[in-house]
């Protein structure tokens, strides 16, 4: 039995983005990440800031402690990073949890490829834009959608950009001009991390969220998307575990 | 050629709310209601208040001023109300938009079927809870939802209650307990509906969502659902026509 790296367990909450947005949900949060984003939100999962947090857990560990903070009051789990998707043993935890009636979400930036990716009910890739720093190499990118609607999994999928200027736009609508098949969503994305003032995040966040919201009504090469804030943070802020 | 009572057409814009929030779509408003709900924020499609702005048109004339609003940059057409289901003659409109491409999204409150329900690509179904002072015909909805499920359109539809209380939220929790099969959204309610202050707006808005996602969440006979809140009045408050 392989151990999973965990950073934390917690929930229910509500998922704050994305192709659930608001839906109830646990998380387990997994360490670790071939990517270093710029503003990464959970740079403590892969920055060594919190490595004694980390603890390795059984797919039954996990399943235990899910049912220890929250028995009998989920029917969803999602798996966040980090990336998830550098975790190869993950098939066992994804198992045991539909075993037991409940649905799984992933996010991955899809760098690389995994076969529970087609296990999972609410699959997010979500390509980096140029603001993060980091180049997404098409070419896995490619075959990992490829994979994904070869095995009709269009339902369970969603493409996800988060965008903070113009150029990410433009790479945003690239994306979803080169995967037109996928479900796409664009993602106003959060500058400010490290604020503690809830409203001026909260007014700062909408400012942002309104100039994509009106970017994309604009655009004529942008039709079948959606856009979307991060409604966690308008509700809990920066705040962690929630 | 029977034509639909329209009040307006407007767009794109976002969905701000339910199954499809974030949708970039055109709006096609049309007017009457059966219901009269005490926090009905679209009155004016049914209380005569703006009755001079209601124009008979046909499905042909609402795609051309849908196409002289936004030329070749929409694919998603809400038809919202009032309650559109009302109208028998929406067949023609939705066949329309099919035929061009253009995926449809309906709200109703379900008190009537119509045969073109199997034909919506998002099809929202929103009971009225007790704080409305409206009464569901429970007989009605199962009726509905009944032949939504026999016609396999599970992927295509959702039960949607706004809740402002506590009563509110035990009778969401009847409906969704009632139809297990059919996608299930909680939608804060908005208390508010002539405040121009946008700021204080937004607070209070947030304060009711918060509440409604902590009352979810801890609620054991209530957890395969989504709580989401009125994206729209985030952004442009009370304003009509966005
Ligand atoms: S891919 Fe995700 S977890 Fe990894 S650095 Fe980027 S934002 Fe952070
Ligand atoms: S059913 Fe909808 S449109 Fe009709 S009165 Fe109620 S809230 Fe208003």
């Amino acid at each position: 039995m392989s151990s999973i790296p965990v950073m934390e367990i917690f929930g229910p909450t509500i998922q704050g983005e994305g192709m659930v947005i608001g839906q109830k949900t646990m998380f387990v949060r997994t360490a670790g990440c071939d990517y270093s984003c710029v503003w990464c939100d959970s740079a403590f999962t892969w920055d060594g800031s919190a490595k004694e947090e980390i603890v390795p857990m059984s797919a039954a560990e996990i399943w235990k402690k899910l049912n220890e903070l929250a028995a009998e009051n989920f029917s969803h789990v999602t798996i966040s990073g980090g990336n998830p998707g550098l975790l190869r043993n993950l098939a066992e935890l994804i198992g045991l949890l539909k075993e037991n009636g409940v649905a799984v979400a992933i996010e991955t930036q899809g760098s690389c490829w995994q076969d529970w990716f087609l296990l999972v009910d609410n699959l997010t890739i979500s390509p980096k834009p140029p603001s993060s720093k980091m180049n997404t190499n098409d070419q896995v990118l490619d075959n990992i959608i490829a994979r994904l609607t070869a095995e009709n999994r269009q339902d369970h999928i969603s493409l996800k950009v988060v965008v903070f200027d113009e150029d990410d736009f433009q790479y945003a609508k690239s994306i979803a001009n080169r995967y037109p098949e996928v479900p796409f969503f664009l993602q106003a994305g959060n500058d400010d991390i490290t604020s503690k003032d809830h409203a001026a995040l909260t007014g700062k966040l909408l400012k942002k969220y309104a100039w994509l919201t009106e970017r994309a009504m604009a655009d004529k090469q942008l039709t079948n998307v959606r856009v979307l804030p991060q409604l966690h943070a308008f509700v809990w802020g920066n705040k962690r575990g929630v």
